[in-house]
């Protein structure tokens, strides 16, 4: 069985090489504190054992909801915001050709998103979109009140329930909230929606192998046991093999080399569209895991070659502050041969016969070394295909390496302290009840201005 | 006549206000060597007078070469890589509804794209795609011989002669090309194919105002005229009003002062998904106006509020080198306000009644007051409404700003270099005729590793 692998060759020149194997001991170490649970942030751990804990009952259970769902829908709405929308959405986008999206004849239900924004437009022409077809509700919160998904899921319920009368509109919302509290456990309750729950210790970035990023998953047809199975296969090699074999010891420590070194961007880059969507959810996972106290790498993405034409050229020269991790997919999965053509106008006959993928992997190559020869570090993760398989070892590499990241950077990489400041001052300013000292000092400080 | 504005209360602070004014005189010498063709990069200067020089039979040109792509095609397929995509597919995207994509009867082609990377199974199953479909190209190179476009040109061109037959075929080609010289021009007059020219003296991220830009647009049912408008209202601010009410100068000199305060990252966030390729297009424009010589700032991007829940963490508490530019939409299209609900689990009956673009006012001001406070400095730019006047706005106000500002940069701003790196690694891995030396150069290389 082939795995997803780590390759430091054009980073580790930029690192002090006896200095590196410090990290050895960190990484285990760090990994301790996870298993252990007496690190920071120790109260939202559900995720690290999670791919050997999810029982197949579960599976099933989400399977056949998924296969209701599809049954009475041509749209299924999912309504979340941050990870209970990127992670579903990063999976879905990985696994779907590229052109699916056009596609009206499909087996599967036509996911869309809604109450991740709150564009007035966006949800104005969602549900004239979804008037004329039948349509089923995913909605996810853990709260039932967070503001931009609670406004979706009052515009969506209340078409449902006018299209489809209110009993029948109850077998078409799932709610995943909290198990027992919370307004939408309480209205789920009430109107005796099917529910899953959300756990008290996993925190929405690292949700995307619990009902919140499976349900959506397994509605657009993609096979969720192969997602765990994956994420099962990262864990063990996560838990089990030396650094020098450990992909997640191996990313956690290059990034926190660079990092000490003055890297203070990193990008990651594909060269495949349909990984550009993993990039938003890998933003957020880092983004919001480390940015804080005045510290953390800043996340920011590109694909490949398409963005060697746009900040490449920032990439090739402009402020060293600058990394990349490439991922690169070994295999398509169709064939395409560049034709050959007498005339040979364009000067492309020295590539007939090869295969398009020749051509983009010299492209990756030649970006690698360009870049590593014009002072920027590249980290290459190989996937041997993109398949439900190898997106579970990419999903669970990605959350083990940040949590062992975040513990590096000594920081708590579960909270989200930042995330409440424009909510405490859009509520000042929607004059929200229990906020009317702090309207009052906004609404003052404004008219100042 | 409202335009677009821009608004620096929450950027000024951060700055030193006495040392800010030196960019009254500082931005009109810069504009200035513009005028007068005088300053680094002189000789890409074609777009700067442009809005004022676009003779109005070369719209009707491409409006009627429009027309006639829509009467025969079900698709078009626009190929081009980097500037001959990004500034069609970002104003497409901008001006269509949000799930205008999932129409299947809608009045004009559906645009799509090909040859901006080397995706073997993007252009697989975009082949497998339009197989059953009537389609078009537009197929946009200077030279005709830039690998990712000319690969597939050449599938799709095999692919359109074998479905239509030559001479068909020929009348479903539109090549906007060189005007004399190149692959390109070369074979569309052999084959007689519709032709439009690029200047000499517009580069690639310059040109969406050219036919590059604009019959793609036009074949997606805009109006280009009125794209132009906004351009030419645009220049004539740029050229009459002074400092304080001149939005070119006022971006120019802000992000400069920024830049020499130690913000080294500008992130462009909306608060309308429908912007978000804009950010794409504006990436390329100041990443590779200003990524140079080891300078220039780092372009990222966010759409608010969904990436409040992402990278808004690292925003508001990580590394204070960043700042923001922030696209506020004044008008929303349609009008939707938040229903009642008996019940009030959710809370949300305080904005009952309410629009929702009211709320996501309050979000978005709430967000510039708390990065403020995070100390983020951050830019308002207000667009009266979303349409192709104030679109036309924008893309010149980016246009002109950033010439400006690589001028106080003392960059050029109209080339390159970096651009090239890694196209002369991957010639040479992939052997092509007239890199042998570099060839066998790079292969040793790789096998000592």
């Amino acid at each position: 069985m082939e795995n997803i692998k780590i390759d430091l060759t054009n980073a580790i020149p930029f690192i002090d090489l006896t200095d590196f194997n410090k990290y050895e001991k960190l990484t285990a170490e760090k990994n301790d504190l996870l298993k252990s649970k007496s690190g920071k942030g120790n109260e939202f751990l559900g995720w690290n054992n999670l791919p050997n804990e999810i029982p197949s009952e579960l599976i099933s259970e989400i399977n056949l909801t998924a296969k209701h769902l599809n049954q009475i829908s041509e749209i299924i709405v999912v309504i979340g915001i941050g990870g209970s929308y990127l992670g579903s959405k990063a999976v879905i986008e990985a696994l779907s050709g590229n052109f699916d999206y056009l596609n009206t004849n499909k087996k599967n239900s036509t996911i869309l998103y809604a109450g991740h924004n709150l564009s007035e437009d966006y949800h104005y022409e969602l549900l004239n979109y979804i008037k004329d077809k039948t349509f089923s509700i995913i909605v996810i919160s853990k709260s039932g009140t967070t503001t931009e998904p609670s406004i979706a899921f009052r515009l969506l319920r209340k078409e449902i329930e006018d299209r489809f009368g209110k009993e029948q509109a109850s077998k078409r919302i799932v709610a995943i909230t909290d198990s027992s509290k919370g307004a939408l456990r309480e209205l789920a309750n009430k109107e005796h929606y099917k529910t899953f729950d959300i756990s008290d210790d996993i925190g929405g970035r690292y949700s995307v192998l619990t009902p919140v990023g499976l349900l959506p998953i397994a509605c657009a047809g993609f096979n969720i046991k192969d997602i765990i199975l994956g994420a099962k296969s990262m864990l063990k090699q996560s838990e089990e093999n030396p650094f020098n074999n450990n992909p997640t010891y191996q990313y956690a420590a290059i990034r926190n080399a660079l990092y000490l070194e003055g890297r203070t961007i990193e990008i990651l880059a594909n060269s495949t569209p349909r990984l550009n969507f993993i990039s938003e959810w890998w933003k957020q996972l880092f983004g919001e895991s480390e940015g804080k106290e005045n510290k953390g790498i800043f996340p920011a993405s590109a694909s490949f070659t398409t963005d060697l034409h746009s900040i490449g050229q920032y990439i090739q020269d402009g402020i060293r502050n600058v990394f990349e991790t490439i991922i690169s997919i070994e295999k398509t999965k169709y064939n395409l041969s560049i034709p050959t053509d007498i005339d040979n106008l364009d000067k492309l006959n020295y590539l007939e016969g090869k295969s398009m993928d020749y051509v983009n992997k010299m492209a990756e190559l030649g970006t690698s070394i360009a870049h590593s020869d014009g002072q920027v570090p590249n980290i290459k993760i190989s996937m041997p295909e993109l398949n439900e398989f190898y997106i579970g070892e990419l999903l669970y590499f990605f959350e083990k390496s940040c949590a062992i990241s975040g513990y590096l950077l000594e920081i708590n990489p579960f909270d989200q302290p930042g995330v409440e400041a424009y909510k405490n001052n859009m509520f000042s300013l929607l004059g929200k009840p229990g906020f009317e000292e702090k309207s009052a000092l906004i609404n003052k400080r404004l008219k100042k201005n």
